[in-house]
């Protein structure tokens, strides 16, 4: 009988460091090591008087490698806090994008119009050109920027997924 | 007579990559070998078709030393394209924010109406808390956070800066 093979899974990781150089390095370092791709991430200070950055990292892989990459980042000196938001239950995930479109005439009427629909904003914008933001799910991000391909997209700017646990406790 | 300090410079660079495994650990390895700090960085796929990621890294540093890294950046094997947003003219950034706050009576009031002012938008909330959206330049989100914070701040999660050149030519 064959083995049981192990199902890949997507989680969102959250975790706090110490916003030091070299810190970042280390902690995609545990990822890239085996292998294993990031699919987003973003890291920028959350707290200016404690010098925190706050890494979200989305990334897939079996159970059994995720749990071993998470027991290392929470050894790793720099770390205060590891927070697997997709195990631990309820969040509330966004993503930011910036989506450039080149179009005229009715490409350029109906690439205004699915703005309307996805609520995105136009932020710059000339005779030939839209840059839409919008924010949301990833989901409904891709969902937006294959629509506007065949309307002349050529530019697309995202932040990668933040999220943040459901309920009043912090992180 | 002492040699001229060269001054310290932010920039935004934006960096497109083949999206594969390892990558990010080089391009980030290119700052922290130096010793730079990165302020922010995102990272997610940007075109599923050709496989390819956007990063866009937030960093400071003397001109020349910069120069070097983006140099050495376009030498890098996967990297398709390095833009310096900052020095090549006119762009729009944005961040997105998820900000909780945890507070009762008058300090929920007021959490509520600074939150109206900045146009943030309550995405999950109870009787004890609310979690904000909000939207913007990195310095807009700054002041907000640093309002919510005698309010009863408890968690914050950002994505770095996002920027797209203006007018309708790409990266």
């Amino acid at each position: 009988m064959a083995p049981r093979q192990e199902q890949s899974e997507t989680r969102i990781i959250a975790v706090l460091v110490d916003n030091e150089p070299g810190v970042l390095a280390r902690v995609i370092g545990l990822f890239s090591g085996r292998g294993y791709n990031i699919e987003s991430l973003t890291v920028t200070e959350v707290d200016p008087t404690e010098h925190q950055s706050r890494i979200t990292i989305v990334t897939s892989g079996t159970p059994q490698i995720l749990e071993q990459i998470k027991a290392q980042l929470s050894r790793l000196v720099p770390v205060h806090k590891v927070s697997d938001l997709t195990r631990e239950g309820d969040y509330v995930e966004r993503e930011l994008a910036l989506v450039k479109v080149s179009g005229k005439g009715n490409k350029r009427v109906e690439a205004l119009r699915i703005a309307d629909i996805f609520r995105a904003r136009a932020v710059d914008s000339s005779h030939g050109h839209f840059t839409f933001e919008m924010t949301g799910k990833s989901d409904k991000l891709d969902v937006f920027i294959e629509l506007m391909r065949p309307l002349g997209l050529v530019d697309v700017s995202r932040t990668g997924v933040v999220a943040i646990a459901r309920g009043p406790a912090a992180l």
